[in-house]
């Protein structure tokens, strides 16, 4: 044990130096970039994402939220990363949104503290011991030992359940739906990746309290499509709904269900936000029981969900859309939707017509600003139109807004499109509509090639010899499954690339990591390749009978 | 050293033993409380606050915020609290306010780490040495000592100025200004008091830099008074603007400015809120210079400021406001700003009849809604509607809404305003405009009347003799001053009750407390009494010239 653990300890150790290396590597690419261009050189070339995401998919990521702007290596402590301004638009957009809807359902917003207490810890360690090796621990105060050490909260369940033992007397009491948006830290050994594995990260934690298992489950479903639409409706990503095997559930938990993702650049899949009912396992733990109201004098343990959204999804939205320019964003949660960039404007520009042309500019953005549209104006000097086409590319403003003398003339404003590229011009006096429309248009074409590729990859499988092909493939799967939890760890194994093949496979860039999976589909697919109890399940080894389609694959 | 150390300490550990035990109470008293009424018993003599503000304010402030379920003593560990949705509605409130206005000044959201390293500390001693009794150390994450031990932040100056010094590379890259809602960790040694003195807080902290001075101290005068706004007129807490004196401004800046309140019950003041200038001596410490757009080649250093509004102002709220019956909360800011109570609804009355009043006080809250009103409606079975009204009245909601068979023959709902007891009917054909009419005035009434209760304390004093007298009388008094940091030092020693006086003093409940100055306000007297430099200072020992009238007072 030891020594796979001074093992992984090197691993990580060299994976740190590798991210470190990439972060100084792009920070100095990007000091560089900020050069303006002296003596009309072209300074378009030295400007830009120098990965190709097809190629190399891990170094494109690191490389695009970091010179999009979006985070910062701490470079203090490993691990951790700061959130920009972009990145916290985007999240802000999202607790706004789901804010809004969670306050509609009942549920209130509430505040527990960051430490939990060894003691209380020790009073529930089964649900602890998943988190105990990333507990980080604080002993000391000023240069005073603590009586009794403390941690922060990996999550808040035994920060705020006893609470919740206190508060609930009665069945009137019920439901108590309660919500907080905090930031949780998870020491992790593994290498971590900017937004989706980080040792401090934000999320909101929702914690609720029901009578019975129906009002429970109710719940648990109504959160869950509030998820999907954070990654549909906001995100422009697709995910499908379903319910985690035995196998992939919380813990502590009864079941939980689950948003899936697909990034197509490695046909990967990522769990999207999950919403679990965490059954009577956690009132009977902590005692949060209430008078049944239908039989006097007996009492009953109450029923409840924990559910939770991180930061997570700004990562997932980053792979699904972006190109080799850089980061794309879907409209509705850029920071600035489009970016005026004025062109044809140089030197011989009176300063009259110069001063008439920014004004125009700003009689734009002050229209579109009626409408509820977000954009800026690139006045900055010593840079080239087309250098400032590309920087804002790479930082993914979903419209380009290029304004000059001859589009003047023509009472035209010129676009381009960052999703596809695509260009046109816009009557001046129609941008109050127009612009807005083409927005929601871009949102929507977003979200329908990301659905395409997620659908064109999400691939029925019947065959046991088609699974790892489909895989090298990019696709995940929907195989006829038991949904017995060790039938699942061997299908793990049986798709691991074994070492002898390694070599011929690391030729082929294909990757060895078996599949797990992802979630039981609410939406089970059409056809009469299974028959629950009757189908055999996919695996050639398992002797069971498939109970449902269960979607398989490579995963994050 | 050690024997003060010893003894401060066992002064905690009773003062902690003091507030667990007040907790007790409270939360037994809770319990009590929410006992139904049986076979007809009375219950309002059980319910309410049983501490008198005027008599035993300390007790009655922390049974009035644990009753009215606006915090819970978090019992695992010592200073920290949860926050319940009452308090969270407030601050989410004031964040969604505040929010609205630095976005249209330019500021941006971000999200700094929750650590600082120790290496990092060690740069900057001279601002950190003041926070070190109070930096909780991780020293250990799982079972694994870590390399270098990690601070919680308690501000995040130390965190988040290396990466100003990083981003800013030009003046164009200025003003550079984000801010973060967040919480931080000061473990604090003294006893601690829900929201005013905790061990985490929740606040936003905003740091900015600016190329020069005067942008900067722009900046400063326009962020406190935003803060003034989240007092005047979300809180209805009326609070001077000025300025610190050295003695009191943040210790790392250049200058600070404050929004400062007072307590009438002990008409001690409290500060509000803090906008710093920083000046350069950051910049300095962290390296953020710029090239001078008006003198190339040569570099200057930055202008910083910072500024933070904490959950402290909920504290402040509730000390103002509140009264004998609980808490009593401004319009703006209450989650629930009117509770329908009906009355004359008892077993005789028919299930029909019985509908159709609840179908009619429906009605009225789908009303309400529609104009932004929000109302609750209380059906819990087994009360009173006195025990309601009691228990609504401790929560501080702004208008209780009666309404019963008799009313319903009027077409009338009877109202009763919670800061005032004053009672009327409005009829219902009315209530979409007259209640947010009422709620407004309720708004302005209680910003009155703690506007006139504040400006009746502060009392121009221009004898020395005239000052204890005024602090006895609870007032914050305003005296000719010169600003001289040692004679500061010497009017606290001197206004510090002598031992030979106290026993006098504590027959009488006269504090011992001596005074410190709150700030120089910007709005000066008028009047000639003080000739900047040729009056004297008010301190009898003083041989200097007083050059502002500054506010001095017991305080938080």
């Amino acid at each position: 044990m030891e020594a796979v653990a001074e093992q992984s300890k090197s691993a990580l150790k060299k994976a740190e130096k590798q991210a470190k290396f990439a972060a100084d590597k792009a920070a100095k690419a990007a000091k560089k970039q900020a050069l303006p261009v002296v003596g009309g050189k072209k300074a378009d070339e030295i400007i830009g994402i120098t990965n190709s995401k097809a190629e190399n998919f891990s170094a494109w990521y690191q490389e695009v939220v970091l010179k999009a702007e979006m985070v910062e290596y701490y470079q203090e402590i490993s691990g951790f990363f700061v959130l920009r301004p972009l990145s916290m638009h985007i999240w802000s957009t999202i607790r706004k949104w789901f804010q809004g809807h969670i306050e509609e359902l009942g549920v209130e917003e509430a505040s527990f503290p960051l430490f939990l207490s060894k003691t209380s810890l020790d009073k529930e360690k089964d649900h602890v011991d998943g988190f105990a090796p990333e507990l980080a621990w604080v002993e000391r105060a000023g240069d005073k030992k603590l009586d009794v050490p403390v941690a922060i909260r990996p999550t808040s369940e035994a920060v705020m359940y006893p609470y919740y033992a206190k508060w609930i007397r009665s069945h009137r009491d019920l439901p108590l739906r309660l919500n907080q948006w905090n930031s949780v830290v998870r020491w992790e050994a593994k290498q971590t990746t900017p937004f989706l594995r980080t040792r401090e990260f934000l999320w909101q934690e929702g914690h609720t309290a029901h009578l019975t298992e129906e009002l429970a489950g109710k719940e648990v479903l109504e959160i869950l499509e509030l998820y999907a639409g954070v990654y549909e409706q906001l995100l422009a990503v697709p995910v499908v709904r379903g319910r985690k095997t035995e196998n992939e559930k919380f813990a502590g938990g009864y079941y939980t269900t689950t948003v899936e993702g697909y990034i197509p650049s490695n046909g990967r899949g990522i769990q999207g936000a999950t919403s679990h009912c965490l059954g009577q396992n956690f009132s009977k733990m902590f005692q949060i029981t209430v008078e049944d109201p239908q039989n006097k004098g007996q009492h009953v343990h109450v029923w409840q969900n924990s559910w939770g959204l991180s930061t997570r999804v700004i990562g997932v939205m980053v792979m699904v859309h972006g190109d080799d320019k850089g980061l794309v964003l879907p409209p509705r949660i850029a920071q600035t939707q489009a970016i005026f960039v004025p062109v044809g404007i140089n030197k011989n520009t009176t300063p009259e017509d110069r001063k008439k042309h920014e004004d125009q500019m700003e009689d734009m953005r002050a229209t579109l600003k009626k409408v509820g549209v977000r954009s800026q104006s690139d006045w900055r000097e010593g840079y080239t139109p087309a250098w400032k086409f590309n920087d804002w590319e790479m930082k993914g403003v979903p419209l380009r807004l290029e304004f000059g003398p001859k589009d003047a003339a023509k009472e035209v404003v010129s676009f381009s499109r960052r999703d596809t590229g695509e260009k046109g011009t816009i009557p001046i006096a129609e941008i109050g509509t127009k612009i807005p429309e083409l927005l929601e248009t871009i949102q929507a074409d977003m979200y329908k090639k990301a659905e395409a590729s997620f659908t064109e990859h999400r691939k029925k499988i019947t065959k046991w010899e088609d699974v790892l092909p489909a895989l090298d493939d990019k696709h995940v799967v929907l195989i006829p499954f038991c949904l017995d939890g060790k039938c699942e760890d061997r299908i793990k194994e049986l798709t691991t690339r074994a070492e002898d093949n390694r070599d011929v496979a690391e030729n082929q860039k294909l990757p060895s990591m078996g599949m797990k999976s992802l979630c039981i589909p609410f939406e089970q697919p059409e056809g009469s390749e299974l028959v629950p109890g009757e189908t055999a399940c996919l695996n050639p080894e398992c002797s069971g009978k498939a109970q449902k389609w269960v979607m398989f694959g490579r995963s994050y």
